[in-house]
């Protein structure tokens, strides 16, 4: 087995705020996260990332991540092994080893969460996710895609509760661990989608992990040098700059255990006289300037400080906010009409057919 | 293995009358259960119905039963095999074959959904229950008295979705499968308090399964008989007669998942001019005439047909009805101080002591 790299306490860093650029504005804040993963670091020492070519075709491959209200997640802390109590009882449901932890979103929290699993059962992780980037719900994972069952699944909560779930289909794997995440009190860990080495090779979107890294990086890097971060960091991502402007609206419900709403932007600079508007339900969804689409899920919007680079949550909008607007195409796996139909503007409800973005 | 007797088809007629009394207005029509056993029964063959006393102390018992809200129980009536999955799947996960199936609550619709199983198992039926009457939760049952966790339960959907549930609590038990449950369509069908013989003789309310067939006899006897079937039935109960009087106001409001109302009844004959008031909660749970408690759960409070004694739900109850109200003492185990904190008025936030009924 080789590994790419080992991933000690200063890098969860940089990959927390990679975390955060990959979560376009969902996915729940990193900070937390990246504490535990540090914590467990220092405790079971680093951790090694391993690309998914290297797994063995009959390996056991498991994803963990936490389930829940981004808001609820940064303020009703983990006690720490309940990610790890997930991963063991779906072990014993499996009722062999597991080889290798995979990440099952690479955007928000979950981007660190897995290297908290890592640590502790000394595993390698696997450099890659299912999403590239943060979905709000269960089955939006290129392993649904790949006609992986997220069942059997463990839900475990802080009490010590825990749920094994065998379901009929992700999108019911969805809703009862939802239901269960709900009145656990707002947040969850889970292990889930068991797959093999063969399946995970078709099924997971490759290097996330080292690009949340690289995002990090790039970023702090950028800044030392007194260079522009929003251009260094729209070059690594080979991302667009769709808008710079100001927030001078902002419209936000909670409905049906999401962060809905809009936000206005009004252009600076080149810019001016211009309006953006962004549809996010925790993530952002649909980017339009003036009537016109420029970007719709699943492609990746997100908005950084203008001047620092920093990933802005769609929770954190403020009004007078400067922010640079990026956008850049999601992988391939999601351009597919299936693909389209799971996490597609359709989806979410929006009256838009998805337009995807060009380089 | 002594055998008290075999329930056959007709048999479930008595039962299922006697259900729907020891329901106490609540606890879902057993019309539907009625049906599902007697399938079963015509398919597999009679059930035997054994003492509880006849179990080996480390005989592995479970109990099984429906879950969720009367309304919806019969109306989405199950395929008939989820019972039998919610059970096998538990024996799965004791890792141990189950000897004998056990009866939840033998009041409402549970009184006959265990003869499923025990038809289908050729297991023995154990004559007895974990109420005595019905109970809308699943942590009220004498088996909570006794320190048997609720988990590990299984629970079924007739779709195929299935859980495994771990709690730290049985009222945690309660809280997840009820979101799960409704979740599911508002209905679910578990097996869930496994123990073993030993603590069966001691958690378990005897004889109610023998009770319930002999309320039907009872009421079907007398009115063959030309005789007061109330009367028969209040004799055979050692019940008290509160009330007599017609329905004159009702009260009804679904609140987190119960049907909440009372019921106002005006007094005929020797109670002319007296006022009866019930407060339901799925199952009636105080009986106050002219501003005195008569009865309070855990004694179990029923309304019956003034003429036919045929008893009456809180959901069928109709301005104008001509009812009786009886009331009998509940089974001591529930008369402890943990039986009235589990299941007496105050648990049901209505600002009363239990007040115990005498003889």
């Amino acid at each position: 087995m080789t590994i790419l790299r080992k991933i000690d306490v200063a890098d969860m860093e940089d990959i927390a705020i990679g975390g955060a650029v990959l979560g376009t504005g969902g996915g729940g804040d990193p900070y937390v996260g990246k504490l535990m993963a540090q914590q467990a670091i220092r405790q079971y020492g680093p951790v090694s990332l391993m690309d998914v070519s290297e797994l063995d075709d009959d390996a056991l491959v498991v994803p963990v991540c936490m389930m829940g209200a981004p808001t609820v997640m940064t303020e009703k802390l983990p006690q720490g092994d309940e990610l790890m109590n997930a991963f063991r009882a779906l072990e014993k449901v499996m009722g062999r080893k597991i080889d290798a932890v995979l990440c099952g979103e690479a955007g928000g929290v979950n981007s660190t969460t897995p290297f908290v699993v890592a640590a502790a059962s000394g595993l390698p992780l696997i450099d890659g996710d299912g999403m590239g980037r943060a979905f709000p719900e269960l089955q939006m994972v290129t392993f649904t895609l790949s006609g992986v069952s997220a069942t059997p699944m463990v839900l475990c909560d802080d009490k010590g509760n825990s749920l094994v779930l065998d379901t009929v289909s992700n999108a019911w794997t969805e809703r009862l661990a939802r239901a269960a995440t709900i009145e656990m009190g707002g947040s969850a860990l889970l292990a889930f989608y068991p797959m093999s080495g063969k399946v995970a090779k078709e099924a997971v979107v490759r290097g996330t992990l080292s690009l949340c890294a690289k995002v990090g990086e790039t970023l702090r890097s950028a800044r030392a040098a007194h260079a522009d971060p929003v251009a260094a960091l729209a070059d690594l991502l080979g991302a667009q700059i769709l808008f710079h402007g100001r927030i001078m609206d902002i419209e936000r419900r909670t409905e049906g255990g999401f962060a809905r709403g809009k936000a206005t932007v009004s252009g600076v600079e080149e810019y001016r006289d211009q309006t953006l508007r962004l549809d996010f339900q925790n993530e952002f969804l649909i980017a339009e300037k003036d009537g016109t689409v420029l970007a719709t899920t699943p492609d990746l919007i997100t908005l950084v400080e203008a001047d620092s680079g920093d990933p802005v949550t769609t929770d954190s909008l403020k009004y007078g906010q400067r922010l640079i607007t990026l956008a850049w195409p999601c992988n391939p796996l999601w351009r597919t009409p299936e693909g389209i139909k799971l996490v597609g503007p359709r989806y979410f409800k929006y009256d838009r057919d998805y337009v995807p973005l060009g380089k």
